[in-house]
Formats: structure tokens, sequence, C-alpha cells
């Protein structure tokens, strides 16, 4: 009756063990650099009485969101949503440090730190649905290392340089999810191996799905939280919820009315890979517009496209990815933070200058082009450091997408 | 070890064509009216700070508590998870049109607009959980938009005409519950067919009942924000929230006492449907009279006698509706939000007498007419449109409680 | 396909019954306590706009957190949610009473009472988690009734006796975790049996464990808002929050270094249990010492240590309090709550005398002796009428760990 773990091929021996070493160093790295340089606790600010409230829907979008949404796969469940717990954590713990080092050393902690931890994990944990169940979680935990340095580079950037100063994304599209989403297909790219492909146990089964459509619609319910927690205005803030909210109402629709197009059979049935997922593109191409007055038409229109589009590119950039340049994608964030990511910064530059205002268009551009760079750059790099950590015997030899490599339990035998 | 999918029996062909062109014709709809009608974004009124996270648990409510509830059936995990996301989205962007109209044409969108959106949504819901398993997602989706137009209908008379001016229904124990009950139950009655009786499939299994837990207590735990959102005084809120959460303890407990009382071994037992339901039905009852100051000894009371007659609703009049009525009534909202939506407008003329105050009876008891009256002729109306838009041989052929109707999987084969 | 609930052993029909007359006489006594006697609504006070929503948070954390991190036995889900879910709510009814009781006879219900009825259920899940799946519900409900009187006893002098006023728990390390773990500990030994030894059922499965997930995320996520609720000061509050969301991040990273150190095959794989467990600790032992200003290397230093010891606690202490003082703890509540707790007010000690305030260690001390004393000698009493309540016949023969005693369902047969 109870459905047990699978076999454990003892290949991961190694990378587990190392893991243990990496994070206990993490841990005192994390306490002397915390303890002994100058952190302090912020003053009460504008953000203080209601950004609690949206710092915890986006918590509840990473850890819950993100996890769940994993769980897909039918015998990687534990490390869906316990890799995505710990790389969160991680990544929480190493932005502290990294964002100290931006500050030259002097860093007040407050709720918009917290939301920026936040925000630096989901760019990591975007990267990980590239490479899940392939890679072992020493090296996930070391690209969120990486990831961390390259995304912080790239956000710091973006705020401080004069070239780039009044570029708008409020909401991500280019600095979080086109970053998460291109780093980890570069990663993807360099860690391949035809053992990627027709793998046994890459499928979903019908109980994973629903854990999976948990995650799905906490990230759908919550995403005007993440979209809006960076303005401090109130009347901006209603602005950016509203055209989330009504961009992901037609995300969902349209991958409803899309979906089916691609049933093998003809029959037009909904294919629940694309539901979980597409039904999203609508927050994630309304990042960069949503605080421009596009009106509820406007963000339909947004919604309707993101979502369409990210249906059809399950459909069929996909194998063309797999194919033509060899980046196997596990989750297809290509499809759902890539493409949608790309296409966001693209909406702002359009509603900008449709609606006038004072966004220039090169500047979105310009940002674009550098996260694209950074991103693939960084994320090659950090590939190769993921392969020099792991022996290709570990590589070569332990199973993918399962559990058991990395997960004991008594009643395994 | 994996649970797959079940066949597919092709009936459903065509309801999955023809709902693509309809949802992709609404789509059109949505992007042409919202776009060149006169829509603009609320100021930031009283209820912009603390509105927001009001919402965000409403919107819980509505797809992961109804979206969760209504995944017991052991087959029917997707499409009841699934429809529900679709069926809430298609209701957002409707109701912005239908609230368009009845605005005659131009719209303040503000928190409030995207509130008033979920409580659509959720009359919607109600009816689908009448539905659950025996129609198609078209028939749905016609549903929901014949369903806004009577919701908003009785609404919009309710709140604007004379005759009805100082009726309370802060939580929308007329208003939502009784009206979405009472719609689903009139439209199941046109849609009742024989094969609904005794369907194979028609039943739930261990995990599937879990899943339904994760609905059942968000819905149970955000009750007291459905309650209290319309709401603008701070004090009331309070005293809203109060007898909201006092009220389901009670239910909760009444449930599980008299629960028992059901088991046919004479073991006293606990019936899952009844604690899945009936723990809720405190919330549904207290609606009307939520903002008045009953005590917490008055909520008790009413959340006790609302569990109660739930728990005996489940195990007494749930079989009469089906046989002598011919209502089948999958998820028992009958006994969920008819009888407790009832009760509430009771509740709130009795509490409105004994404590004095400017509650005029008999305008509560002519909403509640005016509410069971639409409800009913307009399910009625619309059960004949759901049998006119699917063939009789889908009808006729097509599995019952079976998500493989609608859903392809790669690993179905 | 569909797996189906375990057989009926008819030995728990007595408890089953009698359980129906203990709920149905708590209804009786709360309506008549809670209408006659001098309750009233607060004013809309400090606590009124935001303190809603972070009770929001702590109530997930009690009916969704506590309900599904208990869902890992295979046998025992509906029975964890379930009776997490009748628990909390006599817990909040029953609170009501006790509180008015402590109160002479007059009670104001505000935001601050619900969030100490949330807390009062909080202890009583804790105690709950001692002793999941040996006892009955009856057993459970009457431990509720019992233990919050002594709870009530221990916060109410802690708070009030002028020994120990300026004492420090904003986050309950001592007054809800260690209070709930002992008292549940202290009765478990009192209704030890070998037959809680091996017992078959005793164990998770691969879903199961992904069930509890749920519940640990939400507990680690909305930890901030436990601990900073009670706190009115926007500043501290924020710093509370800071410190907590840090130490739980610290917590995390820690367990899963730690976790492998426990393979019995020597390839330091993670164990599920520490991982569902010890990733808290951060949260309990940040109870008392979170509105100091530690740092975040001090957090830091706070959550290592608890996850440390926690996930060796799970290693060595677990198999300890079983053979050597025949505690059966089936959550391993001692692990989780019981010694984070108590490092919980030794952290304050500690921070409090390096950082000067006026926090005085020793008045830490005695409210940490005096929570311990009550803990256990309630619990003692406790479990004696536990005992008492449910006859020898029942207690051995009736099956541990298994729905299949307290529930029925249709498809069972």
């Amino acid at each position: 009756m109870s459905e047990q773990i699978g076999k454990y091929s003892d290949y991961s021996a190694t990378s587990n063990k190392r893991l243990q070493y990496l994070l206990l160093g993490l841990q005192v790295i994390a306490i002397a650099v915390l303890t002994f340089c100058d952190t302090s606790y912020g003053e009460a600010d504008d953000y203080t009485e209601w950004a609690y409230g949206h710092f915890q829907d986006v918590h509840v979008m990473i850890f819950i969101g993100f996890g769940f949404l994993m769980t897909f796969l039918k015998h990687y469940n534990w490390s869906a949503v316990g890799f995505n717990f710990l790389l969160g954590a991680v990544a929480i713990e190493w932005y502290y440090i990294v964002d100290l080092i931006f500050h030259k050393g002097s860093l007040s902690v407050s709720y918009a730190t917290m939301f920026n931890c936040e925000f630096a994990a989901g760019a990591c944990l975007i990267s990980f649905g590239a490479l899940l169940g392939k890679v072992s979680h020493l090296q996930l935990v070391v690209m969120a290392l990486f990831e961390i340095i390259f995304y912080k580079l790239n956000e710091h950037t973006a705020l401080h340089w004069e070239q780039t100063a009044g570029f708008r994304d409020v909401g991500g599209s280019m600095i979080i999810h086109a970053f998460g989403a291109y780093f980890g297909l570069a990663a993807s790219k360099v860690l391949y191996s035809d053992r990627h492909l027709n793998a046994a146990k890459e499928g979903a089964d019908y109980k994973t799905d629903l854990f999976a459509m948990i995650g799905t619609i906490f990230l759908w319910m919550y995403w005007p939280s993440f979209n809006s927690i960076p303005e401090t205005d109130a009347y901006t803030r209603q602005i950016i919820a509203i055209n989330t909210y009504t961009a992901l109402a037609a995300a969902c629709v349209t991958a409803f009315a899309v979906t089916g197009f691609g049933d093998k059979h003809g029959s037009a049935r909904f294919d629940m890979v694309h539901i979980q997922n597409a039904t999203l593109a609508g927050g994630v191409a309304m990042g960069s517009s949503a605080d421009m007055k596009i009106g509820i038409g406007g963000a339909v229109i947004i919604g309707s496209i993101a979502g369409a589009v990210s249906t059809l590119g399950y459909q069929m950039i996909h194998e063309i990815l797999l194919e033509k340049l060899k980046i196997h994608d596990t989750c297809g964030v290509h499809n759902l933070h890539g493409i949608p990511g790309i296409l966001g910064s693209v909406f702002s530059m359009v509603f900008g200058m449709v609606l006038g205002g004072d966004l220039i268009w090169w500047k979105q551009a310009l940002v674009l082009w550098m996260t694209l760079s950074i991103a693939i750059v960084g994320g090659t790099i950090t590939g190769w450091v993921m392969k020099a950590v792991v022996s290709a015997e570990e590589a070569d030899k332990k199973e993918l997408f399962e559990d058991a490599e990395h997960w004991e339990k008594e009643h395994e035998e």
C-alpha cells in the first residue's frame, strides 16, 4: 500500500559528504563576517507597516511556490521541495554577505533587505528549475554561491550606473526572471549529457502533478505582491497590483485556450505542464511595465500574449532547444521565465513609447542586453565550476531524477 | 509504483475544441472592451493600505480553498483544481466587463474591484461544486458567463434598490453563498441523468481526501478576512473578525460532535465529508450578522447551530434531494452554502430584533427572497443553455468523474 | 489504483461515543458561559491595523503548519490533520472560558485575544505531537482541556507575579514551546506501553512525507510573525522579524549540514525527519531573545546552534529518551520544541549579559524553572486522567497509528 523511495546507487556518497563540509564552512564564514562586520537594524521607514505583509507573500512564493511547482517529477519530490528549501536558505545567508561587500562592509538590515534576499533566492531557484534532477545538491549550492555574485553585479550595475539611471523593472522581468532563466540554461548547456535524454524517471505521475499545482497556484496568487513590493507609493502600488492581477487572469485563460493545440491525439485536451507554468507568464511579462498606467485592457493584452507565447514555447521551442542547442531544461524555465522576461522588457518599451512619460526605451534595452550577457557568461562559468566539483564517475553513473541518491529513509529497505 | 491517469473515451473531443474557441473569443472581447471603454485606476482610498492583505486571504480561499476542497474525488483531481483555476480567471475578466456595463461603460478599478471579482468567482465556484465531475469544462465556462450576469443583477439590485436600502449582508450569506448554491442546484436539476447515480468513479480515496483538507483548512482560516473585507471601519472590522473566528471554531467542534451519529456501523466514527464541509458552515451562517455586537456567546450559538445543521444535512437531506427532487449535488453545496446561507439571513433577522438597532427584518427577508428567485430562475435557464452546448452523445457516453476526458499526459500510454 | 483506509478494530467505539458527548457538553458550557458572562469587544487599539495580518500568519502555522507537519505517518494522515483541527478549535473556545475566569469573569475580546487563543492552541498541539497515533481523540480533547488550565496558570504567573516582572519571552521559547513539549512528554511517560515500540504502522511513506513538508515550510515561513506579534512597537517588530528570519535560514542550512552524520550507510544522505523538524529549531530558540539587538550575526549563531543541536537530538537523544526513560515521542517534540525552547531561554540570558540592557538573567531562569515544573507536574496529572477515560481493553487492543479506528468511509468496505 505505501509507496517506497527508490534504490540508492552509492555514486553520490562523495558529493553528499562534500556538501556537509561546504555547508559547515558557509556557516563559519557567515558567523564570522556577519558578527564582526558593521551591520545594523534599519529605521522603521516607509516600508515598515505594510511591507511585511507583502514580504510574507513573496516568501510563500519562493519556498512553497517554487518548491512545490518542482514536485511534478514522480521520483524527485523530496529533492524538489527539499533542495529548494536548502538553496533558498543558503541564498538568504549568502546574499547578506554579498550585499555587505557591495555596500563596502556596512549593512543596514530592514524589511527591504529581507525581500531583496528573496529576490536573489528567486533567481537561483529559477536556474535550479533548468537543472532539476540532473545535478547533485553540492553542485546546486555551488551554483547558488556563484549566481548570487553575478546577480548582485547585474542588479547593482543596473541600479547605480548612470547610463541606466531611470530604467524600469519594478517586478524584475529582466533582473530576476530573464537573469535566472538564462543563467540556468547556460549552466545546463555546459552540463549537458546524452543521459539526460529519455531518462526513465523523468516524468510526472497523477499525484505529483497535483502537488505541483499547490506551487503553481500560490505563485499565481501572490504575484501582485512580488511585483508591487519595491514600490513605496500607495497609489502606484495599487496600480501594480491591479495590472499584475489582471494580466495573470488573462494568462491563465489564454493558456487554457492554447494548450489543446498541442494534443497529440488531436482531441484538444489540456496538458498539465502548460497549466502549471504558462498561466504564470502573465506575472513575469508584467514585471517591467506594472507601474505604468496601461489600463486593465493593456494588462489583458500583456497577459494574453505572454500566456499564449509561453504555452506555444512548451509545444515548440522546448524541443528545438534540446535538439539543436543541446540544452535540457527540466522545468521549461525558458518558456516560463526566459521568453516572458524578455517580452516584459519589450512591453515596457512599447507601452513607454505609446503612453509617453519618462521611460527611455534604450535604457530598457541596455539593461536587457547587460542582463542577458552577465547571465549567459556567468552561467557558463558557473557550469564549468559545477562540473569540476563532482567526479566524472558520479556524473556518469548516479541515477537521474531519483531522490534515493540524496535521501535516506529507515523504511527504505 | 506511479499512479497513472485513466483512459480517454474520445467523446469529449468536440467539447474540448469548442472550449478553445470560446476562450479565444472571450480574450478578444475582453481586450476590445477593456481597452476601448473608459476604465481608470481608483484613488488610494480608505481601503488602500489594509485591504490588500484581506484581498490576498480571499484570493487564497477562492483559488486554493475551493480548488483543493474539490480534489476529494479519486479520478478528478486535476479537473477539480484546474477547472477551478480556469473558472476563477474567467470570472475575474468577465466580471470586469459586466461591472463596466452596470456602471454604464465607465469603471474605476481599485482593490475593491478586485475583491468584488473574487466574490463573483466565489459564487460561480460554489455552483461548480454542485456539478463537479458531471459536465464538461465548456459547460462550466458557459455557466460562469451566465451566472455572473445573474449574480450582478441580484447584487446590484440589493445594493441600489430603494426597497432594500439598509439591508445587511457584509459576508454574503445571501448574496454569495445562498445565490451560488441554489443557482448550481437549479442547473444540476436541469442536467440530471440517471448516469449520475452510483457512478463507479464517484468516490474519494485516502490521499485525495487529504488534499481536500488543504482546501478546507485554508477556507476555514481565512474566512474572517472574507467576511470583514467590505467593512472600512477598523473597529467594526475587528468585531467581524472576532465573530467569524469564534463561529468557525464552534462549527468545527460541533461538526466533530455530530458527525458520528451517521456512522453506519454505529461506532460513532468521523466522516471525512462532514469534516471537510460542515466545519465551514459557521463562516457562511455568520455572513449577514457578522457586523453586529452579538458577543462571542452569540457567535458560538450561530456557529454551533450551523455546524450541526450542516452535518445533519449531509446525513439526511442530501439523499432526499437526490431521490425526491432528482438533484445530484456532488460536493453537497446545499449543506455547506445553501442551508447555512439561509440560516445566516435568519440569524441576522433574529439578532437584529433581539439587539435592537437599525436592521429591518423584512428587508433581509426581501433580499433573501429575491436572491433565491434570481438564483433558481437564472440557474434553470443556464442549465438549459449548458445542455444545448454539448451533444446528447457526448453527455451520454463520456466518462463521469474522470480527468482523462479533458487532460492529456505523455505518460498516459 | 486508489489507496484505501485500513481495517477498523471496533475497540474504539466507546471512546468515539464518549467524545461526542464531551464535545456536545463543551458547546453547552461555552454557550452558557460566553453568553451570560461579561464579554465585550475591545477598542481599535495599537494592534488593530497591522496585527490582523500577523494573526492570520500564526493561524496558518497552527492549523496548516502543525496539522500537516504531523501527516508523515503513513496510515494516520486524516487523524493528524483532523485531530489537529479539532484540538485547535476546542482550544480556542476553551481558552476564552479559562481567560474569562483568570480575568475574574470579565473579558474584552480583541485581536490580542485571538492570537492568545492561537498560542494556547499551539502549546496543546506540541503536546499532541508527543502522543500522535497512540491515544484516542477523546484522550486528546481531555488533554487539551487540562493543558490550557496549566498553560494559563503558568503564563499568567509569569506575566503578573512581581518576582518575574520584566522577564522576556516575546516568541514564547519557554511559555509555549518548552511548556508544550514537556507537558506532552510527561503525559507520554504516564501513557507508555511496550506496544508503542516497533508498531508496524509507525512509519512514513514517500507521499506522506511530502505532505508533511507543507506543514514544515508554512511553519518556517511564518515564524517571524509568530515571534513578533506580541510587540506593538514597529521598530522592534522589524528587529524581531529580521532576527527570526535569519535564525531560521541558519537553522535550515545547519540541519542540512548535520543530518548526513546520521546515515546508517555512511553515505551522508539527508534524513527527512531532520529536515522536517530541525530546520524549525531556529525559530523556537530565537523566541526569548528576538527583541534584542543581537545583530544578524547573533541570529546566525542562535539558528546554527539550534539547528545542529536539534538534528543531533533526533540522532542521539531520541533513542535514549525511549529506552532509558520509557518516553515515546512520536514527532520528536523534545528535539524540536523542548531542547530548543530551553536553549532559547539560555540564549536570552547570555545575550542579555553580553549586550547589557535591562534583562535580569535570574528572572529568565526562574520562569524557565517554573515553566518546566508546571509542565511536568501538569502533564503527569493529565496523563493519569487520560489513562482513566479509556478502558484498559481499548488501550490494549486498538490499532496504533491507524486512522480507521476513528474515521469511517463508505469506500472502506
